[in-house]
């Protein structure tokens, strides 16, 4: 077992460790309020438990030079992104730096049982590599609603057999240390806070362009789950009454209207009515189409493809819009792999939101891309992980 | 000036003693996490600065009976809701029972300088019933965006004159004790959370549909309210992109098809139109509609006027049913002027939110009226100001 600190500013510490990397006692002073004896018996007793380490000589401030300390380098987290079609696993070290990282194509639909079979090969592989002898901690993400407290899925609606199963106790029994399961959207929302574009947001939407569509909310830095765990659901927020019918029963949602599914949807029809010759060729050469090919239609100045992303971002754009106007959020990252279909998505949301939000919710609203990419969720992840081992038992 | 506690814990039980009226020390210890000796030290010390009071024997609870103490019974709060059309003034002990509820028309476009010497002179009118002899603070509500720690409105749409104007600094100045502005929304989600249908919820959405619409967004407890003030700010979210014109420039916002301007309006068109009997009686009558005169037609039976009635109950639910989806609050309250539609609004709320949001997020969402009326922001202002006065100086 992995010590755990034994009071909030030994947690408070460890955070800092993990985010600012080595430092000096008299460095670390100046981020706790804390009387410089009590900061000393503090750390000293972080030493003790061997979450700390000396880290050789800082550099002089004046006075006698103090030693730097470290959050002990031997600690691995592992981070797993379970996505509706992949999955991604990474192990970083306590400062949250990724040292290896997998993914591999999944079927979220064939059950916890297959699925956790991968995520353990893919543990195991990942200490075979020598970059970890054992985990501290792992955090996995999913597809879907969760509750976050017990870590169990919640009716998710393209997770057949995931519903009420105890993914946190399964897996931290299979992997002999603490994990938190959390919706994937949130992971990426953490996962750019801690190490990508939102490191000093607040209050931002993350908002996950893929096969679906979410939203992760942060408030105060906290995530915001929502009393049933379905915050940031917003895929099946209505665009328009008169929309497609939707998987959910309603009609449509933006699901219907974009997103990973209704992309491929569009695309196929475009190439077999032959509206688009670039997206017909590349249907005949493979049989089906993927999102991929949609990027690069439109990459090879494809007007039907370009129109469909166009399409696709201001009905998202529509959306955020309403959310920036209720939220009021001081940033707005886009990330998922829907990113790929490159600038003409971003710029037809930003169109949609600074055209259909209130200006005063805009003025200095930056609207960007994630910095991240692929392992966004893994790292969000591992941050949601240390939160939990770097808080008094 | 009134004095202040002087660390968190007076502070602590100052808001307890607020929340719960007079209590006995032994009773307060189950609510605090304080020895019993340090307990007394801080009780004794609230004794002192005079804002506690012992209170006559408490009921025992086995030994040796103890003192009830209660929060001194002289304090006493203003709150002040200042709505486009009207003004509510009330003035409450410290334990925020309202002693005390003056109501005027009023119109928020005569500006600042002509609004405050009504609210002065409504503030004097309540000293002067001998309810109060001084405030000890002050709470303030205005019907527009507020940045929040400065208590200046920012850029609000129906107040020409009020932009970046100093209300907090000016009332303070005038009414001499601390002023806290801000939102009317946001006070009323906290007036119900305070003494109202809210009392238990710590995430919910407290929606106001008046002249205007907006809506409170409380996140653990507190009230959200955004990087700019503005968040809530519904009541410009796009429900249909082919709906009338919007005075935001924008087409189809949820205050283009609903809320006092959108009803008066819609009302003369069916009175003059002749779809109406009822409303064209009463627009004869009066020589103009008010909302009143909806609520009223529609109680006679008028079927044009229900079906008004019906059809902006649905636009509102159709932008409640998308944040439904994206916070997943544990509550939603409707309050404000057009309330007074009755049954026919609420039911068509609910019914558009039950069939559009996620069942994950409305499983048990309840969506009920507020309970306290046109006193709801009055008690949220006192509660504002009272938790500022009940804090650390």
């Amino acid at each position: 077992m992995t010590a755990r600190p034994a009071n909030v500013h030994q947690a408070s510490l460890l955070r800092l460790l993990r985010d600012l990397g080595p430092q000096s006692r008299v460095a670390l002073g100046d981020h706790v309020e804390l009387s410089r004896s009590k900061l000393a018996v503090e750390i000293d007793r972080l030493l003790e438990t061997g979450l700390v380490v000396q880290d050789g000589l800082a550099a002089s401030r004046g006075g006698r030079r103090s030693h730097n300390v470290r959050i002990a380098p031997s600690l691995r987290f592992l981070g797993v992104d379970i996505g509706a079609t992949s999955v991604d696993a990474a192990v970083t070290n306590a400062e949250l730096e990724v040292l290896g990282h997998l993914s591999e194509p999944l079927d979220v639909r064939e059950g916890p049982v297959a699925v956790f079979e991968r995520v353990l090969a893919l543990a195991a592989k990942l200490r075979e590599s020598g970059l970890a002898e054992h985990f501290d901690g792992a955090g996995i993400g999913l597809p879907g609603p969760v509750r976050f407290p017990e870590g169990v899925p919640v009716a998710p609606p393209i997770m057949p057999g995931w519903d009420g199963f105890p993914v946190r106790e399964a897996l931290s029994q299979e992997l002999g240390c603490p994990v938190l399961v959390d919706n994937d959207v949130n992971l990426m929302a953490l996962g750019e806070q801690q190490a990508g574009v939102a490191r000093s947001a607040r209050d931002f939407l993350c908002v996950k362009v893929g096969t679906g569509i979410g939203c992760g909310i942060v408030v105060g830095g906290a995530v915001h789950r929502g009393v049933t765990g379905s915050a940031g659901d917003i895929g099946h927020i209505q665009v328009d009454p008169n929309g497609p019918q939707c998987a959910c029963g309603n009609v449509g949602c933006l699901e219907a209207h974009f997103g990973g599914h209704a992309l491929v949807r569009d695309a196929t029809a475009l190439a077999e009515s032959g509206r688009s010759a670039e997206l017909a060729a590349r249907l005949e050469a493979a049989g089906r189409l993927i999102p991929q090919d949609v990027a690069a239609a439109a990459g090879a100045g494809d007007t039907a493809a370009l129109e469909m992303i166009r399409a696709g971002g201001t009905r998202t754009g529509q959306v955020i819009a309403g959310l920036v106007s209720f939220f009021n959020p001081g940033l707005v990252v886009i990330g998922g792999g829907l990113t790929g279909l490159g600038h003409t998505l971003l710029a037809s949301i930003r169109t949609q939101v600074y055209r259909q939000s209130l200006p005063l919710a805009t003025g200095n609203l930056p609207i960007v891309l994630g910095e991240l990419g692929q392992i966004a969720g893994v790292v969000g992840a591992t941050r949601l992980i240390s939160d939990h081992v770097f808080s008094p038992a």
